[in-house]
């Protein structure tokens, strides 16, 4: 074996260690015990530019195992990125750039967040996605101008996690084939030995998916990974190489234990493993010169890459300027002029349409003018009316098509498009009924915590959908997505204000943003006789003053409540009490705004305060103020029409007049 | 074929699709294309007593695809549960027991809440882990009392869903032979074929996960069905049985289409299935009387099987009379008496521990006591102390060990969790961080609507977990799991209330239980000095007042920010200022107390109060009111040693003293 190759490796390895060890937290087992896979797809394989960490065309690595964070860090180091030897002294502190799991825009050349098990997996089979996609459409006959690969590092964990099993499927299925996928197989948990509750046939399932799968049975050995990664290219189907490791390789007592896993190896391992592998043990964070002028001579490599693609891209400019403007406006993640205008303006309609079919009816304009929307949902196209009929479905034999058939696989579909968006060139949405958001969460945490601008689409967002019943009836669901911090969360009251729930998820790159809908009709309010729907943007607003005078009273809706409430105000105003009607559809967009706006909604000196939605009324005791009320479920709901249970849990006209006459005192 | 079972199965097949068309709402399709399995399940094999539909050692039958719904209601009617023709006539209307999903506890035989895709599937993994292990531990050469299968009908949906992926996994690890799942496998999903999102080898993934598989090729075919059956039967491992089916059997145009999965036939394909498989048009709801005398002979039969096992269960009890009480209890779900007498009650010490580790003792006394306490972490059993030391791990090789390897799999534990402890004989319990309660929500929901006392263990409950860092601090989960109805969620300030949180936990037999822990340790208080911890079960109580006059400001606070506001309060006392300190451990449990104890707590004219909560403040106005506020946690947390990130994000005696000082105006 070659010596600088051997440095190098183990260059990585008590890079890692030793940052490990320094904190006095962290998990030095991956590291370690990896070093090898990552050398060898960084080195022989991998193409990046560490002075562009954006550059597009670069293939994307994931650690899907987070918790080796400081393998990443010691590589994106050692490569050339803007990670420098004191980011990695200062693993795990305050205000670093190496926090103990990898975080998407915080540090150079992290592609994702990854930590939580089996989020990384699937984030990669939506940048695959991505590359497909973006592929079928700009690549044209000589200009490949999208082609890149997606190698991850994935573990024991990410391969017991179902979200992971999810998306597995749904990539052999499209027929993946960037996906390339090294098992870092350990053999070891937190628990212990896999023995203890992994022992299925890890290379058969993938098989069953539609995976092409390798060994390597000696995860040290860079020419059989390497050979193995050679296979893999050129194989048409996604690739898990499965590759026998020794997590915390080298430490004498603790290797192939659980113990190497999460705990620093401690002074007296880590001198031992430094002794076996004959390594300096002074100083710490060693790199030899020789190892690091190679990987500096990636910094060169990385450099020649992009030229050549820049050079490939400035003819592609000029043989297809359409497609290159294009392309370029959507990787730069900026929207086209007016791209918002073809939206419709629904007049007044008591009978009304269900916001979900306005939602629909919002994403087919859209797509007209953003080549970049694309999405779909888990099962459910015909319920959540997420299907652009202008395109077909994603399929491996139509990779152009924008629309998704995810499978019953909410999770893995939330993960896909978290990865789709962080690809860039892209505007996905997922769409489920908003109960099964729970089945989401881990995705939409990741997304909320990453800045990463996943639309989701959720429907049947209250007992409003009626006979299915509690199991499918959120009710404590609106309140769960507004406690994730850095989530827009929607609910629009009709058509109108769902235009505006839409614009406000386009609009909003930074953030991912959950639209709420109804699956029955709402009134489309009368814009002439209240206030405009444009004002959703605010996330709060006056609806309408009902009555002369003063109001004595605030009734505050949300989606398909508010005509409730509309209505209310109006027998209210008949018996003589001036009325404000709120409509309050998004919580986070009212925190943006200034307090004095804050104050024009909901003036000091009007106490008397009604919230009524059809969710439970956690945290609506902020609005509503110690003399305020709320109307909202207490409890599941049930099965039956629609209207029965309207009626059952309180959601009348009459029961909201009543509440605020007895709040009034009259 | 015989004539009378062709009538006996288009009788459960017609029924049920007279229920969902006189809905007008609900699925047919499952129904009319499973009816044949259903039929060879329930009257060749599944041994029950309509009659005592809690008779402990019958079969359990789970309906995965819950949307089928209205197949199990009409097999209900007809063996002869407590389920009338009328109730049929009912269906998904208010207050009838056949809703749109099937509920336990609401209907008699129905054995789990279905609906939620591969909810089911998991849960029956849980009763057959249950059968395992009582059976290990009660049964006697000659006495097998505990002995019965576990039956489910499992769908396309169940099949993707990434629970279900966990659930077999483990269920193929643990060799779990009284498992025997039917697949539905009708090529059709909401969407369309499963050509669309579906093409992964199913029967060679479960192969993979160690199940023995089979397959049927004609789903109406009894004879080969039943042949399989017997064969699963016989196997050592948990069996897949693909039966290929027609989704909307004998439906003229929809057969075979995704419009017969979700929408009632409407008349006119409902009488062409009549006609096609030669079905009297009129009545509706129609039953042979020789196939209703047929199902009736089920009543007899399911007496019969309960007899002969109480005969047994008789000798039994004069051969083992302590194992045979103890199981008596058990299965009746009675704690035994002093059941908590020798959990400990901890000195005052400052220097603390953390509520994890006493957990993990509290566990360990009640183990002692209570046999029917069992449960595991999901591959993380060091880090949430969760090891019962004085038992084994549950492993196919050692049935009636009580520790649980779950993997990696937090999701499938949940469901598996659920599933051991509707069972019955067990209180079960399920570990993870509680960031990654997320991961679990689709099975807590299930729990919380189903009344079912699973109990989950959540450590690591806030950015006191310190360097992992934000993917692995929750912010959003403590309100995100209050919000949900009928779940008792609980975090304790120290040892003490950590015992009685546990306390709460194993005497709530009619809900389930969230238990949240930090991982860093917190001072035990001095009860000498505050009130006992036992006030845990009123949600919130006096810790303690300070200064001798009428308190001028309530603190309040939730598990390790307890101490900090006890030492804030001191601060404040020796400025002068009278203050009173709440411990408030669990909003669910106070809001079950009555308005006046509320009112001494939190008496109306005591206005100043601050609550303090490593959390997102969500719904803490409701108890801090207008003039109050709240020192909580507004985003994502960091990565960093926790003393710094407690100081970063506010967590500081400094800062509660000088908001309290500013809200005083002093």
């Amino acid at each position: 074996m070659d010596t600088l190759q051997e440095k190098a490796i183990n260059t990585i390895r008590f890079l890692s260690a030793d940052g490990v060890q320094r904190a006095n937290s962290g998990h030095p087992g991956l590291p370690m015990g990896a070093a090898a896979i990552a050398y060898t797809i960084w080195t022989r394989h991998l193409r990046f530019n560490p002075h562009n960490p954006k550059w597009f065309n670069r293939d994307r690595f994931v650690l899907s195992g987070g918790h080796g964070s400081m393998l990443l860090y010691s590589l994106l180091h050692l490569f050339g990125y803007d990670v420098s030897l004191d980011d990695l002294k200062k693993f795990r502190q305050i205000d670093s750039i190496t926090p103990g799991h990898p975080e998407f825009g915080l540090t150079p050349g992290v592609e994702i967040t990854t930590g939580p098990l089996g989020q990384g997996f699937a984030n990669g089979v939506g940048m695959a996605v991505a590359e497909t996609q973006l592929a079928a459409q700009y690549n044209r006959p000589g200009f490949d101008i999208i082609e890149h690969f997606v190698y991850a590092i994935v573990t024991d964990g990410d391969l017991m996690e179902g979200v992971a099993s999810e998306a597995a499927s749904f990539a052999g299925h499209q027929k993946l084939r960037k996906l390339i996928y090294l098992y870092d197989d350990n053999h070891i948990t937190i628990d212990g030995s896999t023995d203890l509750a992994f022992t299925e046939d890890r290379k058969a399932r993938f098989d069953a998916y539609g995976w092409h799968t390798l060994k390597v049975e000696d995860g040290n050995d860079v020419e059989k990974i390497d050979a193995a990664i050679k296979t893999a290219k050129n194989d048409p189907r996604p690739s898990l190489i499965l590759c026998r490791t020794h997590i915390g390789y080298g430490l004498p007592t603790r290797q192939d234990t659980a113990k190497a896993h999460g705990e620093p190896p401690g002074a007296e391992e880590l001198k031992g493993a430094k002794e076996k592998l004959k390594w300096p043990l002074e100083p710490n964070f060693f790199i030899p010169e020789d190892a690091r002028k190679f990987f500096q001579g990636y910094v060169e490599i990385g450099r020649s890459l992009e030229l050549a693609w820049e050079d490939k891209r400035t003819r592609y400019v000029k043989e297809f300027p359409n497609e290159a403007g294009e392309l370029e406006r959507r990787v730069k993640g900026a929207l086209p002029e007016e791209w918002d205008k073809t939206l419709p303006d629904y007049p007044a309609d008591q009978k009304g349409i269900a916001t979900r079919v306005a939602s629909g009816k919002a994403i087919n304009t859209l797509a007209e003018v953003l080549p970049e929307l694309i999405g779909g949902s888990a099962d459910l196209a015909p319920s959540n009316n997420t299907w652009i009929q202008s395109s077909q479905a994603f399929q491996a034999e139509m990779p152009a098509g924008r629309n998704f058939h995810f499978g019953v696989r909410e999770h893995g579909m939330a993960a896909i498009v978290n990865g789709m968006a962080v690809h860039g060139g892209l505007i996905p949405y997922g769409a489920t009924f908003l109960v099964f958001s729970d089945y989401m969460r881990g995705a939409i945490r990741v997304a909320a915590l990453s800045n990463i601008p996943s639309i989701w689409v959720f429907t049947h967002d209250s007992i409003g959908l009626g006979e299915d019943g509690p199991t499918h009836q959120p009710v404590e669901h609106i309140a769960a997505l507004r406690a994730i911090p850095n989530l827009s969360v929607i609910r629009p009251c009709d058509a109108n204000e769902t235009v505006e729930a839409w614009k406000a998820a386009i609009q909003n790159r930074h953030n991912p943003t959950a639209i709420l809908l109804t699956r029955q009709a709402c009134p489309v309010l009368d814009r002439n006789q209240t206030s405009s729907a444009n004002l959703l943007q605010r996330g709060a607003y006056v609806l309408k003053e009902l009555g002369n005078n003063q109001p004595e009273i605030i009734l505050i809706g949300s989606g398909s409540e508010v005509s409730l409430i509309l209505n209310a105000g109006e027998e209210l105003m008949a018996r003589g009490i001036s009325t404000r009607i709120v409509s309050f559809p998004s919580w986070d967009l009212f925190e943006k705004m200034d307090p004095e706006y804050k104050d024009t909604v909901f003036p000091k000196d009007i106490k008397a305060r009604i919230a009524v939605e059809a969710g439970i009324g956690q945290g609506w005791e902020k609005y509503v103020g110690d003399s305020g009320k709320t109307i909202c479920m207490q409890g599941f709901g049930a099965s039956a029409p629609y209207q029965t249970l309207m009626t059952r849990f309180g959601f009348t006209v009459d029961n909201i007049v009543s509440s605020a006459l007895q709040l009034l005192n009259k």
